[in-house]
């Protein structure tokens, strides 16, 4: 049962200037103790440690994608398009509020390092002994089990799956618009206005009107540029592949026994691999970054130098490779050893390949872990996915020209310079 | 002696788009520890919590600051005006980046309770054992005193220290078109081109050309507009409250002999008044939460009362006062007393009068606390302070309509209403 | 009767983004010639020859008050008030839409010059032989009267006069937004979004609730900078003067007989005072310009002269008064014929008082030439006059510091300097 | 010679906030009366009659990409690159203002009726008889020669070509940013500051650094999004046919004798193909507009059929076409005849190929025609043609997907729709 506000509330918003809330739940949900956790939760990780900008949190976010599911479906509601499912609506808007309401802190890179899964804590919350599930159950009984269902993208009505989750979503809309805004690029400007506005219910799934075509390319360029100049930004590697080498190195430790003079049951647990909802919800960025300032003094000198390192932002230096060059990479191992550093923590080669973040793909996996292409609707009410149509997403869709970066400690190696190969030094600039 | 770095260095930033530094000292300053650590305090303090944008940090603030005075220098330079004294630019550049060094978390809140002076905390990190001296003293042995000279406002050269700060000075505009940008609002923002571009060194002070009147005349406003409607909200009030009454328990508590579950040193060391410059370091807003959600379980039912509200935002209610009405405030404590609650936590009165923050005060106060006037500079070069020319300035000047408001927990109110007086239903409106 | 578009049609923007027709009536009013007639009558008439950026036309400000209007309305059904009278909708939009339909070119210069009433003129097109009296017909037969009265402030209904005509109407909201689009200011920009959300229809008024003052506040102050920085600016006074000097030389000629080499009728027209609806919507700016452009070649040096200063933008220069200062211009009228000047035309002295724009009037005048003040709605359903509550607007409201100006050919007057009496020299800085 | 101005002139610009006048030359040059003709010049054509907000003039994008180049160049004197030739910095800034001052009124539609080169006129009125050539001339005899041949692209140093004109030049950077603003769409929008950065002086040409390839990118899509959503929009390519079937049937009439009974001495000279630069320099869109005011009054139905469509914008309807289908078109030439509508006017195939934008082409023509290509400079100094290193852009650089149309008075068929075959009522949607 949907109960309106007697009056609707406003979140003033930087990137959607208000953000109405009209329902009593949608207000209730975001005032749980779980959603007001996300405000310690910044949307970016580490990427404010190369944009200073990019400090907001993952409860700006959520309120986000809310809103513009709401305008979605406000849109749809005015002009009374019958595929449009009325009743779905509150379960819709809940779905979008809560959908990363299971993110953990610094959370692409501890889902790494912890095998941990937001989508699946994301459900533990909506259907466990929590402040959310209070207030879906105020709804109905059966409503946590619904909005559960439609993250796991397994709702029984398709169309609230495809509004909440596809590759024109409106998570993916608001984070491009958000992250531009606080990064402060202009790279992920699109018309949000123009892509409301070509959206169409069809039969159990949301596309776009074939007119929209070029709103959605501008939109999807913009992903593209973000990608590449924001969320693969060699300096956020950086700071990621210090984060992840902190918590493995306390891993480490950890099972083989440290003594740490400073550990909180909820960090206790997650190196053990044994936390339960209740610590999980304890978890937040405040934690982690308090643990960091207390372990920068443990005897343990790598932990000591890493957290020291995240804290005071003196990342790894980088170099580009052309290609993963196992031969060179083993060579280089053997010559951090020669100079005192630890090869296992010392150097480390990314390639943006293993990321959360993609641009485009026109089919969606088998698996259900691609989500579903972009559909254009013509006039003779015919449906092709979008770079059928579009060279210019076509030729976006295939790209992936990831570059392998090689990363190391260089304070730590340029008076060494002279015992390095010439390989070495030629490779790093060195 | 000022050394240019080879290459300039670009930060991206949202309000200014790009801050150039072009000296190795400035580089240098920004990557101590002492300054990486801004990164983790709050610009606006509790107001994340009315405004989910405001999220960004001093860090942020601190280089727009510098680049304000930066493109200020930099016009006074190509334009060559013989009142600038050229030889002071590297000062000026780094008092402005680090006039805010010194802050603590929650840090208006905190100086009130603890009775820090940010201000001294920030001549201590530029004239201490820390890396920011360490750098400072590559220029000159005598340059960190300088420096600290200048944000005294003691330092000989009187231009430096009126560029720096003043009713008009590049900490003010910064975080005004910062603060506007994050919250969303628009109220903040004015011509920042405008007003540097009527900006003139005169007789050891900075002036505003005559014709650039009208530009500062909408800075002012935006400054008006701010104030009531950003820093004094009555939602970031009763947050400030909850934080103020949990330091104030805590201290209470630790002098009564209390023994806490959780304690880090640094907030041991506050709660005692022996907090010296290595501990003071470590404060952050990341350190003062995680201490929060580990006092939220304390056996002392305030404390952890208090701390919870903070985490999770159940705020206290407000209502605003006609006056001060302090016969009437008896009876509330009275009546509070009768329903179970502690009259000293569960209500406060507050008024925005005893804020850091004012719109515009003609004339500067003889102890110096007062920031010197803005002076307009006419065609006979004659120098008139800016309210007697415009209207509208004088009109503002004058102007303090605080409102008095009396914060209290509603949800523990309400079961009781009936137990009240008339009076009291009433002006609480329940 | 109000008939739906079987879809929405949509204007692309810069102010407003999309500015949405959802009746028949309007799009077809859209579509009449004299609407489209003001896509050739620029909305601030000589402003672009200060601000180079102010060539946006009345077409473009017609449909944005429109949209505002749309706006509010939508606002008021959306929360069901039940002081506003759905039925009055459509009369609502059509009075928004046409409010300007009967401006000529350069509008206000030209009705100084020939007592022409805009306004009058609108109601004529309303009621006359013409395309929009058409379209309007089609909804009512007394629909165009309707109208009209609406623009003559005397409709039945007097809550749809107060939300078309009043000093916070959809008009004066868009043109502040939109000339400081145009101009590239940011003196005119304030929150129209809150704006909108605070306005209420109450007992035949559209008030403010009072939690909106402060945006309201910032509204007006917007208002009080683009009079001083746009609409008032010296140089454009300047141009205007020129323009209606063009006028008052070409009617001096006419009627003494002259014989124009070019001479359309509508010119000739309004010349001779007998201009007539057919004629008078020939006219507009093109017309305007071209017919200078041929004049500049007539024989007549005055008309010729101050047509090539119009068209190649050689204006007058301009000195500051200090009072209307009656003696010294007359000194100055004598030294113009001693060099061979003509002071009738060669210099004029300007203040900006007599102009079509206010800041705030805290009454209206009974004589119903001043638009209603701005009321505040308190939570008592009080209504009070916003200047009683604002200390901000109170001294706005009073402010008037017209300056008098004086201008002349400086080319023309320079050679003979000598000549001048030293008073003359130095209050022209000559 | 050049010569500062003693006090730096500053335009307010909507796109690039101020405009910075530093020379005496420039500011002459500005206040020629062939250059404040731009002013009467839309820079859009008749893109104002589906952009209501495209009213900007020539004269305000010559002043932006005046300031890009006075940008760059700042750039290049800052950082002091020894390939960058000061002595040239004069002529670029001349060169860079005065590219356009030979346009005439609707340009591009006007220069395929009447063969009428753009360039050329330029040429004509830096060389001719003119307020710009005194200007030129004051700094050495030679200069306005030099200017002229920067024009031509002949001018001995290639690199103030390379400046003045190239695929990534101040011209196409300031249209697609100042179109962008105007129409208020947000496709046109890039990061021209970091552009700007990245942009170097390398042997006689301006390159880009490699680093900047991605906003450059940027800086194409933008180019691609503009080329299709705003240049070739159907609807102003439907108002462009209406103009050009003015022209063409006023030289037909014309030439077969025809009396108009309005005809002002530039146009019959245009008409008639022997139009000197006097009176090219008369000719401006007033005088076009009120040429075809009293036009839509002559006795021939089709001239004033067309101008009465053209100011009332009453446009031709149109309807894709699969392929230039010549078999069909002379189906629908025999149908037009039965109907008693010329064909030759009353229909027409358009396609946006023949269009003086194109989006980017790798490679330059021999013949000189086709400007540039963008070249990156990486770090051993090497140039690579973008589109090697980009996929992005090779994908755009191949994209024609240039649609035909057909257009149509439609409400002259409709009432005839029975009499047409299927095909063609298909064809045509009606």
């Amino acid at each position: 049962m949907r109960m309106e506000l007697q009056e609707e509330k406003v979140f003033k918003d930087p990137v959607h200037h208000s953000i109405y809330v009209q329902d009593a739940v949608v207000w209730k949900l975001i005032n749980t103790p779980e959603f007001q956790r996300l405000r310690r939760i910044r949307q970016l990780g580490t990427s404010y440690l190369t944009f200073h900008g990019a400090e907001h949190s993952r409860f700006s976010h959520s309120l986000g994608v809310y809103e513009i599911t709401r305008k979605i479906i406000s849109q749809f509601e005015r002009n009374r398009y019958a595929d449009w499912p009325q009743e779905e609506k509150l379960l819709s808007l809940c779905a979008s509020l809560l959908h990363d309401v299971g993110h953990g802190p610094f959370s692409h890179s501890l889902e790494q390092i912890f095998h941990i899964d937001h989508e699946q804590w994301t459900c533990e919350i909506i259907l466990g002994d929590t402040g959310v599930n209070r207030v879906l159950r105020e709804v109905d009984a059966d409503f946590p089990a619904k909005v559960a269902s439609v993250i796991r993208k397994k709702y029984v009505n398709p169309i609230v799956v495809s509004l909440v989750s596809s590759q024109l979503d409106a998570d993916r809309m608001d984070y491009l618009l958000r992250d531009a805004y606080f990064t402060g690029v202009n790279y992920g400007t699109f018309d949000l206005d123009r892509i409301l506005r070509v959206l169409r219910p069809y039969r159990g799934k949301i596309v776009v009107k074939e007119s929209g075509m070029h709103a959605v390319e501008d939109y999807l360029m913009s992903r593209y540029q973000m990608y590449w100049q924001i969320y693969f930004h060699p300096v956020t590697r950086s700071s990621d592949i210090i984060l992840r080498q902190i918590f493995r190195r306390a891993s480490e430790l950890f099972e083989s026994g440290y003594s740490f003079a400073f550990m909180l049951p909820p960090i206790q647990d997650l190196l053990s691999g044994t936390i339960g909802l209740a610590h999980y919800l304890k978890l937040d960025e405040a934690m982690v970054q308090t643990t960091f300032g207390q372990w920068s003094e443990e005897p343990d000198e790598i932990l000591a130098d890493l957290c020291g390192r995240f804290l005071n932002r003196q990342l790894y230096k980088y170099a580009p490779l052309e290609s993963e060059d196992n031969g060179w990479l083993q060579t280089v191992r053997q010559e951090w050893l020669q100079i005192g550093l630890h090869p296992e923590y010392h150097m480390e080669v990314d390639t943006p390949m293993d990321s959360p973040y993609d641009v485009y793909k026109p089919g969606a996996l088998p698996d259900g872990k691609e989500k579903p292409p972009i559909l254009l609707l013509d006039e003779q009410e015919q449906l092709t996915e979008i770079s059928v149509k579009s060279d210019i997403i076509q030729s976006i869709a295939g790209l992936h020209r990831g570059k392998y970066y090689i990363y190391y400690p260089e304070e730590r190696v340029l008076p060494h310079a002279h015992l390095l190969s010439s390989e070495t030094r030629k490779k790093l600039s060195i």
